[in-house]
């Protein structure tokens, strides 16, 4: 996989770049739309790639190993074939699920043992099964198994664990290459940092990924609970030293504002449930702030969703609609608020792109994080 | 509203229509998609008119009435602008949603006092009231007071439960003649004929129905239980009496086999939930037959859903796929059953239109009605 940099801004350390995958061609900074389960929750697969021009999303190895379980997918010709999604996916290890969703888990050098949240079931994740996992889903981008810190972890712990994740990524890597991809495409694996919100294990884990000739690099284990600034402060000292011609994605992150900052530091890739299952809930992101569509306020403004938004449905629906679907939890609230989300994080990103190339970017990113924040 | 039958069928009492709105034509026989609470569950507007082609929906006065209520909806400009819908609609009279879905209810001759489902608040819809508020919800075509015998009911209070019926239709179309449309276009009123099972009553609604000068005339209470052979009787009983040059609705119902055996006894005009709500539960209807997509078998089934399927979702997703969302409880897997089913049924609706032009309806019904009860 080939990533080129396009411009590189002068006050920040925000790029933009492009990605070359066998699926097609990612700009970034670049914002993936979660698809958990195989699916973007509330999206059809030709809004993700007609409306919302999507350059990649991302599936949950954790959710698709359970449901509908590797066997489905193999047999299917991998996930790309199965849902019928011909551009980029990424997936990750399964993790943060194993850390966040499962049941009793026990961690030792050898993986992950744990039970599914869907039955109970017993598994076990191991750095060389994770690998086998995602060849088998076919992800364009794959990721080592690691271990994501809680927030808080002393220092000691995040150190234990740290040092776990570095043997399981040596042993998911020497897999990686010792194995080939199943399908007609190539596969990348991205090794993922870690270290929690030490500075000092977060360099280490920075060099010691860096040592391997991956095409990219993660960033984990943030936007746990941490304070937003000590996140910025673990990324700028990950990007410091992770190699500047690699894209680096910084995982699960986060609202427009973190994704603008991240930006700045360097980061390229990004993933978050939020846009998704906030508009599930009712909030929505706009270039000027955050609607709770449950808001009284919404009930008779019968004006567009978002007059200046991107999609279809910032100018087919009206708030006072959105509203009375999201109350009266219409499966189509959901429907239009994911779009809206969407659409949203992505125009941002795109947005980014031609801030960055034009060398505004800095300026850009000051305006709209003011706006970003406020509550309409 | 102007209504022209181009066709009848010689063999049975099916008949092609079509039906003059001003908010568009409608050719009859007609699916109208149930929109409840003003969204086709799960389905977008403009999949509605761009991909389904639907010629007019329908809308539950219970529903608008108590969410969001008339008052945002008379804001709105009458719920096409609410929910922009541009083709035509039919709101129910809320009378079936009083008897199955409300608490405490209180019929006396004045109306029907009930329970909100929602909050349990209290409201008396009486025959002038739902006539005002189907005015400011804005609806083509809007329905008569009416009170749904449950079933079975003896022969007794269904005279009793019919009379009153009778007497609220007075009322309602006393109050409906002597008001006016609110928004820019004519409205409609539909007298429903109501009698349960009894030949007797039904005939005797059927006449004191027809006296009204309507625009078309409606069939309900029944589909409520009773065996489908009565259901038919019943049907035909009344098509017999009602005038010949008006539409006929049959209210609620039904089945495709429901459908099909309907228009041969005269009728043109159908709602139902059944598409949305067996959609999602993962009941597919297709021309070979129904298919329940938790059914193993389609597992690893990876063949496009319904190959001669008129819809979008029928090619893009396989049956395995749509398996996996509807047993995931994914809300995709509910868009793409949901889109399935309304694009069978109006699918259906066209075909049938086409056989009775063509001559050649009854024998396509005989051959279809075997056909659509096969289990997949």
């Amino acid at each position: 996989m080939k990533f080129t940099i396009l411009h590189s801004d002068v006050q920040t350390r925000a790029r933009t770049g492009r990605l070359h995958t066998d699926h097609g061609e990612i700009d970034t900074p670049v914002f993936m739309p979660v698809g958990t389960a195989g699916t973007v929750k509330a999206v059809h697969q030709r809004e993700l790639a007609d409306d919302l021009n999507a350059l990649i999303i991302l599936g949950n190895t954790y959710h698709l190993y359970l449901r509908p379980g590797i066997d489905i997918i193999s047999k299917a010709g991998g996930l790309h074939r199965f849902m019928n999604w011909n551009r980029p996916i990424l997936t990750d290890s399964g993790g943060y699920q194993v850390y966040s969703l499962s049941g009793i888990r026990k961690l030792s050098p050898e993986g992950a043992l744990f039970s599914s949240h869907i039955d109970g079931s017993k598994h076990l994740f191991t750095p060389e099964k994770i690998v086998d996992i995602q060849r088998a889903i076919g992800a364009d981008i794959i990721m080592a198994l690691d271990e994501c810190t809680p927030y808080p972890c002393d220092h000691k712990n995040a150190k234990k664990s740290l040092e776990l994740t570095h043997q399981w990524l040596k042993r998911g890597f020497d897999h990686f290459i010792h194995t080939e991809p199943l399908y007609q495409h190539g596969q990348s694996f991205f090794p993922i940092v870690q270290g929690s919100i030490y500075k000092d294990l977060r360099e280490e884990s920075a060099a010691e990924i860096a040592g391997y000739p991956a095409d990219g690099y993660a960033i984990g284990g943030l936007s746990v609970g941490e304070p937003e600034e000590t996140m910025y402060e673990m990324t700028g000292a990950v990007t410091e030293i992770l190699p500047v011609d690699k894209p680096r994605y910084l995982m699960g992150v986060g609202t427009p504002v973190n994704l603008l900052e991240s930006i700045s530091l360097g980061v390229d890739m990004f993933d978050c449930v939020m846009p998704t299952r906030n508009g599930r809930n009712g909030m929505l992101f706009t270039r000027n702030g955050i609607m709770n569509m449950r808001n009284n306020k919404w009930k008779d403004d019968f004006s567009a969703l978002d007059p200046e938004g991107a999609s279809f449905v910032d100018h087919q629906y009206s708030k006072a609609y959105l509203r009375h679907l999201v109350i009266s939890k219409e499966i189509l609230g959901a429907q239009i608020a994911s779009l809206h989300n969407l659409s949203f994080y992505l125009w941002l990103m795109e947005e980014a792109r031609r801030q960055i190339k034009s060398g505004t970017f800095s300026q850009w990113k000051s305006k709209m994080s003011k706006q970003l924040s406020a509550r309409l």
